[in-house]
């Protein structure tokens, strides 16, 4: 640990969106900065969540000072549940839409009493260890959310992730251009900025033209309204609320994260809601369809979420009709496009009406485009910066982005995940790695499942599996019961008999007196994590191993898995 | 089979991008146009190839009188080696540059003297049985390609199919809307028109923009450039020879189905090429870098395609470096996104520059948008329209653009695949269904796995698959060896050693006399198509499936497979 320098280091990973948490450290203090979980991404079967690696801060947790949070997504706060009482239950600091956000998952995990919280404001001004903390609102898709500077005795640091500029946004709270000039003025050392919309030239549209769309749809829907966006866009679904207002419709929050959160934000002030307009699905019977408008969760196709269930005729409480106008408040994240036209197609199969894509701006992104990143360079002047919060592309592009500005190219930090990189006035450099891997969140445990065993899987979905199990006696090796074999994923047995019987005839050759295993050490790779016993590893197992995957992929050029089982009796 | 009525059915399904085969049969008579695959969903793991289902013309194969193409396309012509002997080897009719495509493919499958073909070309007039065939020009994202008019008793029929207006086409060869005009006047019964770019306002641009962009990119490029697209977009290949003879640069085809396209192409006339521009990769290192184009495959991202390979530093004979310029000329289709996004971040990381997406109009559709597809109703003014190659969404659009234009919403027929629809003057209807399922091809057979199979994948894709190994004695059931756990893509066991210690003792538990299985027939829903030999569907192998998925989930919230294997001794 370098005297006199700042560290800054991403442990989620600059280069992947999600997982956002970063450790600003200057000698014996650290503060982290957001703490959020990704989710997986689609060859990482059967994980649910992915979080950052805080292997680094594990010697250093006495050091930590604080936990700030910019604002309540779950790729920010999202694994303030699973990772605060490793890091020592430092105090969590957060707006108030943000903290009232955050209780409801700790409040999901038992963690309400242990976990101590403190609201903030723009404007405060505090010192946590060395580093005096200086929150300032910025526009966003959630309301509440701030960006931080962060003055140690290196000098000045500027923490801006998921911002835009909205000269009229839903709060009536642009982002504080002001407080960015006067940030600017201090000759700060580093800038650490989200970057991921660098590909859209311009400017990002105000969320206010999405209200102007949302008035058009809600006038003219001959029957009920069905609106799907994120449940943390507390701006849209105020639009929608406001719409509903206007032309007569009451206004139903369905799906558990969406009624939640409009709960939350309503009790907190933070959603304008007069009395008697949101009702619950059971009281919409009473009502003509052309003064209901629903606003529901699955924007992103997501299955278990409210829009994907009812397209599957799977909703316990609302079914899709003819005449229903629904709206896809949202742009599908790269990955998620199959998804959500399938739920598009399935809405459309049932007779409803569907507005998405560019038929009218009924959705904007709540991330700078290239004009307002370049705007914030010009009013921070920052000796450095870190672009982060986008894939590779994007922090490359960003790059571009500074030198075709005069920005000195050298100045721009290409941070992957894990990196150690030191400031001080003229002073920036990436100077080690810490360890970050992915840390897998499967079923209810953390790291019970390790990249090998995501690797089987993947093996498996393509392939299959084949079971070959026998039994040989103890002394002789010779075979007594078996071979069975059973597959799954590989071929249909039924259709396939004499392929599973020669597979077998196989096995029952390879027993007989004349057969040596080739010497060639047959390596599948298959060095997986999981133990094997000796009733799979012994010789005979490899045999049958050696002889049934050649056998089969000679047939059928295929590769399953094969497990021989060998019981000696 | 109706007297008097044209029968008109989509093998492939109407409904899906991919597997383009419509039978049109009149009576005794039936033509068939185009045979392709699809390529397969994500969930379909390990599956290669998805072709259409001919199980409808099974007892008809004598009926068929020719197999009409449209255009070289894969979803066009990629099913014809597979299912043409199954068919009876009809006649295969395609212009010149379609059935040059095909040559290659029928050599691949060793079905060059097999298959006899004919050449066709707009403006052809020809009978086979009772239909008389029209071939007319449209524009596309290939040469060559054509719609049909197929004229029966019961009236004209116009197939047309992957089409655009382009004035400015790169072959000057425009779609010829005389002859739209011409058809419209014979007052058709029915048009089979594709409409996957049905959500885009206005009119695709034309071929042309993109060469004007390479000509900006050529010129400027201050080292090699690499343009990636699809090997049969001819046109777009002939605007990149184009722009690097007026650079000064030669060109390189790198990717197989590159290779082999453009000598196509350039044989039978289609690209031209002066000679001495096309070299080949071991030439490069003459050159100097700017004096260099590549034009390879990979667009979209494919694994173990040219650009994909050299992205992952995995090209046998190119190296992508720091100066390179590449061009991804072409829109990922969706699912696809992903795999592209991952092959520019590492372009990126390996210093070249990457022009992509809306940064230059490097890439045009070879659809016809919302204008394109009304102006086809109005010149040709069926009685019936049948939309297709879409997805629903698209098709139910289409149906509201037609509607919106006054035609009449029940005579826009929304076919799912197998519909077998009848049409005669002012008749037009759905009146029963063919048998059609997916049909795979996995490794080297077709038809070889079924759906049970690919659900199986899916489920060990999602939570592994734990095998339970016992040894019973014969006759009284009691355990004598065992049991063994073996586990894949579960859990680390090295890491679970007490969960499978646990799962263990608990099929010990089991086997101990006071064990009862429970009344409640356990169903994990796995009534898979694979085969159970006694050793998996005993009693006792059902106790120990039930004994262990209970504990594994109430432990794990996780659901493994569980496959059991009771060895009697």
């Amino acid at each position: 640990m370098t005297k006199n320098k700042l560290r800054v280091i991403p442990l989620g990973g600059a280069s992947e969106v999600g997982r956002n948490m970063w450790v600003f450290e200057y000698e014996e203090d650290i503060i982290i900065c957001d703490m959020g979980v990704m989710f997986p991404e689609s060859e990482m079967m059967g994980v649910d969540l992915v979080l950052p690696d805080i292997t680094y801060l594990r010697d250093k947790v006495a050091n930590i000072r604080g936990v700030l949070l910019t604002h309540g997504h779950e790729d920010h706060i999202g694994a303030v549940p699973w990772l605060i009482g490793d890091l020592g239950f430092p105090t969590v600091y957060g707006t108030t839409l943000t903290l009232g956000l955050l209780s409801n998952k700790l409040k999901e995990h038992r963690l309400t009493d242990k976990v101590s919280t403190k609201t903030i404001a723009p404007g405060d001004k505090f010192q946590l260890g060395c580093f005096t903390i200086e929150p300032f609102h910025i526009a966003h898709s959630i309301p509440d959310s701030v960006g931080f500077g962060l003055t140690s005795p290196a000098g000045l640091a500027l923490y801006i992730t998921d911002w835009k500029l909205d000269h009229t946004p839903v709060d009536n709270w642009p982002t504080e251009i002001d407080r960015l000039v006067d940030f600017g003025r201090r000759n700060p050392i580093v800038l650490v900025t989200d970057c991921v919309r660098v590909e859209s030239k311009g400017y990002t549209p105000s969320e206010r033209v999405v209200g102007d769309a949302f008035d058009q749809i809600f006038a003219t829907a001959p029957g009920r309204v069905i609106m799907a966006t994120f449940a943390s866009n507390i701006s849209r679904v105020q639009m929608a609320i406001n719409a509903a207002i206007d032309y007569g419709r009451k206004v139903v929050p369905v799906g558990r994260s969406m009624e939640n959160n409009t709960s939350i934000a309503r009790e907190l002030g933070y959603l304008e809601v007069p009395d008697g307009v949101l009702i619950r699905p059971g009281d919409m019977k009473n009502l003509p369809d052309d003064q209901i408008a629903i606003v529901c969760t699955g924007s992103q196709g997501e299955p278990m979420a409210a829009l994907s269930r009812m397209a599957n005729r799977d909703h316990r409480q609302i079914s899709i009709q003819r005449g229903d106008t629904v709206v896809i408040s949202a742009s599908p994240i790269p990955g998620n496009e199959v998804s959500v036209y399938k739920v598009i197609d399935n809405l459309y199969k049932l007779g409803a009406n569907v507005i998405y894509g560019s038929d009218l701006p009924v959705h904007v992104s709540g991330h700078a485009a290239q004009e307002e990143l370049k705007m914030l360079l010009n009013l921070v002047q920052p000796q450095y910066v870190i672009p982060f919060h986008g894939d590779y592309r994007h922090l490359a592009r960003y790059k571009q982005l500074a030198e075709g500005m005069g920005f000195n190219g050298d100045n721009v930090l290409i941070a992957e995940g894990g990196s150690i990189m030191e400031f001080s006035q003229n002073y920036g450099k990436l100077v080690s790695r810490a360890p970050v891997g992915h840390v897998f969140v499967d079923g209810v445990s953390v790291g019970d499942i390790g990249g090998a065993v995501v690797r089987d899987r993947q093996m498996l979905a393509k392939d299959g599996i084949l079971m070959v199990v026998v039994s040989v006696e103890l002394q002789t090796g010779n075979l007594v019961a078996g071979p069975d074999i059973v597959s799954r994923g590989f071929v249909s047995t039924r259709d396939s008999t004499d392929l599973i019987e020669g597979a077998k005839e196989a096995v029952r050759a390879s027993f007989s007196e004349s057969y040596v295993v080739p010497a060639r050490a047959f390596s599948d790779g298959e060095e997986t994590a999981e133990g094997n016993s000796p009733a799979v590893s012994s010789p005979a197992a490899r045999k049958i191993k050696e002889v049934v995957g050649r056998y089969l992929y000679e047939r059928t050029r295929r590769r399953p898995m094969v497990i021989p089982v060998v019981m000696e009796v």
